[in-house]
């Protein structure tokens, strides 16, 4: 059993998503997942605020990543800034079979697309927040975010394909590979 | 009055917008944005499928972009394809004032602001498809939409502080700067 699905949260995670796939979003309830879990509701709402966020591990990729950002020396670029953070994200993220696992309970869920949506959109904003504290102007901020948010999104892409791959270099080869779609211009 | 809030959809965004401004999203009904503007719930219904549709034009953004690509000859790489098909977008863009008081809105509803996330989710992956229609592998069209969206943004951003800026301009220089940023790499 992998560390994190040892602790408490993990197996709130890890049965939530048990009856996810198996008896459905909709029919599962926050004591049922308690205990399949051997843990009580109150545990539960510990580390969640409600069924929806159970797959999104509560803040923990948005910590992480912040507290990233600022070890990044000041004066490093926007983009760089983030790229050099996002290296921390295989210390939360979950092994490859529980993601595909989560990403087919959330593609057949619509309220939890949203929330995943919603997760994305707050990191994004948190994100921007950051690149301002450190000095950046709004504009570059979200641009760099924008562009920093989906290296990100293609690097753990490749990574649920092969998650032995090493994820700075993902992060190194989907920044090139954006750099080239975004440079192409008309003829 | 703009030739949009003169037709019937036009005219039920408008008092919808009028009517979650003043007494609040929650508080309002269908019934009573039908009555303000002077239509049945049955028209209503006709163009949206529920209250929270209404702000979104339903999918009259994601319809004008996709058919603006079909017009952009084929060979045209991935991102000039978007950006190109982008510039139909102002035939569909509410007018700036419409659109600072939308955002309000929206900005003080989350479900308001889940819709907005999910359309916008829709239109990426709509324009995924569109690409990999043309011929793009799905890595590059991923990259290429991810980009493309984030240049729209920026642009929609800037034309909303100001609406005589030519918006082909304001994509144009959005994707200079977004290059910019992409291309900073560390020191």
């Amino acid at each position: 059993m992998a560390r994190w699905e040892g602790n408490t949260r993990g197996r709130l995670e890890r049965a939530a998503l048990d009856l996810f796939t198996h008896q459905g979003y909709d029919r599962t309830t926050v004591a049922q997942i308690a205990q399949r879990a051997n843990l009580t509701e109150r545990s539960f709402y510990r580390w969640f605020t409600d069924k929806r966020e159970v797959l999104f591990a509560g803040d923990e990729l948005e910590r992480c990543v912040l507290s990233a950002i600022e070890e990044v020396p000041a004066g490093t670029a926007a983009l760089p800034t983030l790229i050099r953070a996002f290296a921390a994200v295989p210390t939360v993220i979950r092994p490859r079979d529980f993601l595909l696992e989560r990403a087919a309970v959330i593609a057949a869920n619509p309220p939890l697309q949203e929330r995943e949506l919603v997760k994305l959109a707050s990191l994004a904003e948190a994100l921007v927040a950051a690149l301002e504290r450190r000095g950046c102007d709004e504009r570059t901020a979200r641009l760099a975010t924008d562009v920093g948010c989906a290296v990100l999104r293609s690097a753990t892409r490749q990574w649920i394909a092969d998650d032995r791959a090493d994820f700075v270099e993902l992060l190194t080869s989907a920044h090139a590979d954006l750099l080239a779609v975004a440079a192409t211009t008309d003829r």
